[in-house]
């Protein structure tokens, strides 16, 4: 048995391409098109570089206690890591830790199943239904633990608070995690459910609505024990994640209230016009709750207006994969930028532009 | 089954003391005492924090190309990481991947099996002489991989390179990984090793001789192959682990040869100095290739030093582990610094002030 065998192959995820080209419209990764906070500019101005020396506060208190003070919760509810990607790693490693398989949608964020093979985690994949959405009563089983994004990725579809409160209702036996990473473009979050159940984690981000996609934050919030649970492996695994600049500007993020009500507004504003235009062409647009739509149209394979849109320096998101390879994700950008894509399906499509 | 019974539960690491005061002396977890390269903080002042809305790039391919520049090396070949923790954590989640026991020093890092107990990777301690020191034979047996500090930690103690050149000839069937976290206080780095065997990974840190803790850069320098498997497993993970900050103030940081050289040279310089100092008071100190010393004194039980020192405002580390407890590891800082710590221990063990 040679080193080579002794080593773990996986299948890696493969993100969203990010193309270094100036000059593109670049839709296919949900980011945020409005710069961050300018509160965080100035952060960064007045950051002591040669502090930089010493390690980071490994809690992270100051963003924690940040976050913390934003959603009315005690520090000890917040955890916070490197983007809601590490975030949800940890729980995934914390909390499905049985010989039961954990239940996840179908159709999802591309990384839960990444994940559960990575930490040898069993799953079951629950579809959804023909509209592509969440079935409730299909999580009403024995199970190791439940996630699902809400609004769900990369559909944009969202479930009522009742209908993700009947969920955890339904499995006091096992860790719900809700992964709200695009709640604030007009979901409306389970942050409440933390006080009714002790099994109930929510994960949010400031890579989409906070406009900070660069900085790599993520939290999560939940009863005490869970976070401490959590901060336990988290310190197994590498103690000091947060970088100093990091916690520095991500809470002077999170503290800017009034700018970021303004870019999600914006962003709702822009998408609701998006898919009326889009709807007019038509496409097939689900309601979405994010700052994306899933689209996809009946007279034209997603491949094809992808790889079109490619050739007009427009980037948008498209998966190989049952079920869903006729649609593209279309990430909000700014209205001149939806405007450019408009444009260019118009023209692919041969309709007359407007 | 409650949801409480699926929770892994982990004893975590404990980091040394992140004490938030000013005013103190702080030799306890072996941080530079000198900033990072002003080029760093030009950096800093010249990012445009516009574009954190965007994902960074996965690969950080300007850090990498950086890094792989400064050792003449081709960008498949480096691997970077959260600090040095991430890299070492990926790398035994990558390739210690066997049933067989991974081999490391029962006096080491202290991370290494933390790391273990989580991935669930079989182990053996191999015990360090009565001198601290590694013995090369002691690895000479069948293992799933071997993992040791050159220095080690904490005792500084440097294997010279035929020994990790015998280490790494004896295992040609396991990955061997050197953790070179200290190096360049005057060890010679087991660099050149990875031209000669395709199962050796040598990994470095930002953290300790570049002043940079608190931007958490760590990496792997190996042979492409063994790199493209630790990047499947990162991509697995967490795509965006570097944020934009980090990879180019980590850029700049690597770039300044001259600042780095300087920086190490007063470093060592006052390494010695102390060295002499301590054992003029009767210490017993290990020769240390690292920035900290490991010092021992026959006349008052290292607890008590280190609970003294406190009072005095100065934090070293001393563990309550077999062997080593009656050791402190003091970490080299200013000539300063070492001053105040100096003349605190001369007035401890009342000897008369210099």
């Amino acid at each position: 048995m040679g080193f080579e065998d002794k080593i773990r192959r996986v299948v890696p995820y493969v993100p969203g391409e990010q193309p270094k080209a100036d000059n593109i419209v670049k839709l296919n990764t949900n980011e945020n098109p409005y710069p961050p906070s300018p509160s965080v500019r100035e952060t960064l101005k007045r950051f002591d570089a040669d502090s930089l020396r010493l390690y980071p506060d490994p809690a992270a208190s100051v963003l924690v206690h940040a976050i913390a003070e934003y959603y009315g919760l005690r520090d000890e509810e917040v955890f916070v890591g490197v983007g809601s990607d590490d975030v949800l790693a940890m729980c995934m490693m914390t909390f499905f830790n049985s010989e039961m398989p954990v239940l996840f949608p179908d159709i999802t964020y591309s990384f839960y199943d990444v994940w559960a093979e990575l930490f040898r985690i069993p799953y079951e994949q629950i579809p959804l239904d023909d509209a592509f959405h969440i079935v409730p009563g299909d999580y009403l089983k024995p199970n190791g633990g439940i996630i699902f994004p809400n609004p769900n990725a990369p559909t944009g579809s969202l479930l009522p608070l009742d209908t993700v409160r009947s969920i955890a209702a339904g499995s006091p036996d096992s860790v719900v995690i809700v992964d709200e990473a695009y709640v604030d473009f007009g979901g409306e979050s389970a942050l409440p459910l933390i006080r009714e159940f002790p099994n109930v984690v929510v994960v949010q981000t400031f890579s989409k609505s906070r406009s900070a996609a660069g900085l790599r934050i993520g939290y999560a919030m939940a009863d005490a024990s869970l976070i401490r649970y959590l901060n336990d492996v988290k310190y197994s695994f590498n103690s000091y994640t947060m970088n100093r600049l990091t916690i520095e500007a991500g809470a002077a993020c999170i503290r800017d209230e009034a700018y970021f009500r303004s870019c999600c507004e914006k962003i709702m504003a822009t998408r609701e016009r998006t898919t009326a235009a889009l709807r007019d062409m038509g496409f097939r647009v689900e309601d979405s709750a994010a700052n994306f739509v899933f689209a996809s149209h009946p007279g034209v394979m997603g491949r094809y207006i992808f790889e079109y849109l490619k050739t007009r320096n427009i980037y948008v998101r498209w998966w190989d994969k049952p079920r869903i390879s006729s649609y593209l994700r279309i990430t909000i950008g700014t209205d001149r930028q939806m405007d450019i894509l408009l444009d260019a399906l118009r023209d692919y499509l041969g309709a007359v532009p407007s």
